[in-house]
């Protein structure tokens, strides 16, 4: 290790600013806990300028570059790789300013070390909503590592992806340079839009010190229904009738199945189910007590698909009634539903959601997937999906959730006993993964629709991209980072 | 010219789809008569392997490719360049299927050749909405060209530009080989998003011969206003109040010049002012009279701006009340304003605004400029961009119009003395665009906010993008096309 290295970079950052030892090592281990890694240093540049000196240091002494921001990656994106190749992470929290907020432009110039929560909050001093739907991890992850991982979230039916929420960057190139893209307009065609590679790159192309962003009207009127559905088929319907009966102002459609309701029940305090157990909405077809298993006579119990979904709108407008008659129109597998104006009721329902993920946690670990399939298409992937798995590994316990708006869906398998559940992952992890992934391939879907690939799905992508695609993806690495040591051994 | 390659492109793609001589021309010249070039011949391939095929052909006989759509082009980005160097053009027009519309998922896929047109249609008849709003152009562009050229049009302002339009491309590279990113997902992180690349590009990188489009549900209700506003100034607080009070039912916001109202009234038939005369809204300021010089006690004549918005909504919405209680709220400048459900009124105003470019061309020749600013900053633009043009130039006609709402201003210059203009423009062309740029380049804008670079603006951007930039374009262009054969000359 080059000693003289970190009195380089000492200098350059300041020496409280580059952590060596103890207190650098929670840096080098991942949010998961799967992947550590290990780095000369963690320096944390101070702004855009410092950031640019670090990595000319780097090159110079040609030492590997780990960019990380609130190292919240769920695919080991953030932190460094094992082994003995020289590397130094370079996280940007310090770099932390809003630069500006331009109300009237409906944007706002942050830099990337600041916390996704601090974003949404100086947007709404301002009056305006910044929409990246990340609510539970807001205040951990930074935007640089959104945007380096093109965040998606509860909101993109809506307003799209991290993506399609930037109209400039300032990022620092591998060689150490600053290209300043901050540009804060609406149309430009003046060439290759370079903003869109390093978006998503997950730092193999460069680093993201600042990002100028679109914010938007703040909602005026909000209604949430829950709704039971027979199965993910009626979901699939209701979600296209709800489009095109209420459009834009949908601005959440998100499935949770029995199995996530069960642990959230289990494990999380004050939860309970969102419906009452005896109230069915009409008659309960046959079809229905069939796949639902309900004996003839028997009040229909513990529905199996639940469906929450949101209207928003800036205009005053009625919504509970827009939802209601969107509602009442459908009649293909609505089981039951509540419509709410009431936020209390509605954050009952939300957190029945954001709470399945830590339910998981306690009651142990998953084989997990977040695939994306078309909108279309998602209930022929649970169902084959389901399938396969289910003939191949009897007794396993489906945890299906997410954001069905854009066709994205946490999948996570396990076995209900612990014991059982250990030798399964242990054993099987490979062959769940390969049935999974074959399913969202034949449906033309994605293996990661908004974790990346990090370290996590580097491998395994290559058998589901084209040799083609995989070519240009490292043309475009080699042209932009001919050395290679910008975030090595992720993605590419 | 190597004569067998005709009979190798007559092979592929048919006999009658390779064009040479004189009904080869028309394809050489660009849609504003600006640009001529030379080709061997113009090659019609009627599916992607041709196009394939026919690349593939080029590139062994070392051949430059032009790809063409529907040559509507307003920078010479479709045509073959002037001079030897051998060319062909590849015409995308008879590529033309609907491939597929999937309403439940809100896409379709698209080739090349189809007309915008036709586009539009097809999405109707599946009761949906394809956005990209370019309807003057729309029977005669295509949506190869669309993308290639990353099109913007009216309604950005809500529904972005083309890029933000696509799910997926397919590609045929610069080497033939054909990329298929057909992905209809609304969400997908596995690696660099190639795509974008390709958007914009102008065909630079390689021929788009199909894409995956989002389609969005088709608005039910429609509120119009046209409103004169004292300045761009009341104009830019409009559109931003508008936007915090209405959210995303804005889908137009387009902003138009005294200039450009009288022009059309002068050329083109049955137009009329959209005010009548001597109706004021409440009392007008001594400012506003000085700023109009209208004298004390006159009644105020010819509203010198003129803005047509719209709301539109898929959700049943009483949007003449919310647009009348908007502009009713709102006091900085509002002159006049009407507000109409009614379909034909609002096409009387939509058809002023529609009409300008026609009537200028009538009127005479011009410099043109197609810029943006951010939104916030148009008034300035067009203040600091008059003032010191009509400091250099007494005397000149300034026709400023445009998508105000996604701070896109077309701004053309002429003299209002068809002998003066001719003069003029043949001497003081090039000053005249330094002063409007300088002034974009400023108020950090872009000189080519939907037209592209094409060939007109190549040498010019080289100016106000920073060498980076352009080391950046270059490097991404050497990686794609190593040999250069794709549409050379264009954008970098």
């Amino acid at each position: 290790m080059p000693a003289d290295l970190i009195d380089l970079l000492r200098a350059t950052v300041g020496t409280d600013h580059v952590l060596t030892g103890k207190v650098a090592a929670p840096h080098f281990t991942d949010w998961r806990g799967r992947y550590s890694g290990n780095a000369l240093a963690v320096v944390l540049p101070g702004n855009t300028q410092q950031v640019s000196a670090v990595v000319k240091l780097c090159v110079e002494n040609k030492i590997s570059i780990v960019p990380q921001g609130g190292n919240t990656s769920l695919c080991g994106a953030s932190v460094p790789l094992a082994g003995d190749m020289p590397q130094l992470v370079v996280n940007l929290s310090r770099s932390n300013r809003i630069r500006a907020v331009d109300a009237t432009n409906y944007t706002m110039t942050v830099e990337a070390g600041c916390k996704l929560d601090s974003v949404y909050k100086a947007a709404e001093q301002a009056n305006r909503l910044f929409p990246l739907g990340l609510t539970a991890i807001a205040p951990h992850c930074e935007i640089g590592g959104n945007l380096s991982t093109n965040a998606g979230g509860i909101g993109v039916l809506r307003y799209g992806n991290a993506r399609d929420l930037v109209l400039g960057l300032e990022v620092v190139l591998p060689d150490g340079r600053i290209w300043n893209g901050l540009r804060s307009l609406r149309k430009d065609n003046t060439g290759y839009d370079l903003k869109h590679l390093f978006i998503g790159a997950e730092g193999t192309l460069g680093i993201i010190t600042a990002a100028v962003l679109k914010l938007f009207p703040r909602p005026q009127s909000v209604a949430t229904a829950c709704v039971a559905v027979r199965d993910p088929v009626a979901a699939v319907a209701l979600l296209s009738h709800l489009r095109a009966t209420c459009g834009d102002a949908i601005s959440a459609f998100e499935i949770i199945s029995r199995s996530c309701l069960d642990l959230v029940l289990k494990h999380i305090p004050d939860s309970q189910e969102p419906f009452a157990h005896t109230t069915v909405r009409g008659e309960v077809s046959n079809h229905e007590r069939a796949y639902l298993s309900i004996p003839q006579g028997e009040p229909m119990v513990k529905h199996e698909w639940i469906i929450i979904t949101q209207l928003s709108d800036v205009l005053p407008a009625a919504l509970d009634t827009a939802l209601t008659d969107a509602l009442q129109a459908f009649d293909e597998g609505v089981l039951e539903y509540t419509v709410t104006l009431d936020k209390d009721l509605a954050e009952t329902w939300w957190n029945l959601r954001k709470n399945i993920s830590d339910a998981q946690k306690i009651e142990g670990i998953s084989i997990k997937h977040d695939v994306a399939v078309p909108v279309s298409r998602v209930a022929e992937f649970i169902a084959q999906a389901s399938a396969a798995l289910r003939a191949a590994f009897p007794g396993i316990r489906i945890v299906a959730f997410g954001h069905m708006g854009d066709g994205n869906i946490h999948y996570n398998i396990s076995r209900p006993d612990a014991v059982q559940n250990k030798t399964f992952i242990e054993q099987h992890e490979h062959d769940v993964n390969r049935i999974v992934y074959e399913v969202v391939a034949k449906l033309e879907g994605s293996i990661s629709a908004e974790h990346g690939l990090g370290q996590l799905k580097r491998e395994e992508i290559t058998h589901y991209k084209s040799v083609l695609e995989l070519e240009l993806m490292s043309s475009i690495k080699r042209a932009l980072d001919p050395q290679g040591l910008m975030n090595p051994g992720k993605v590419v």
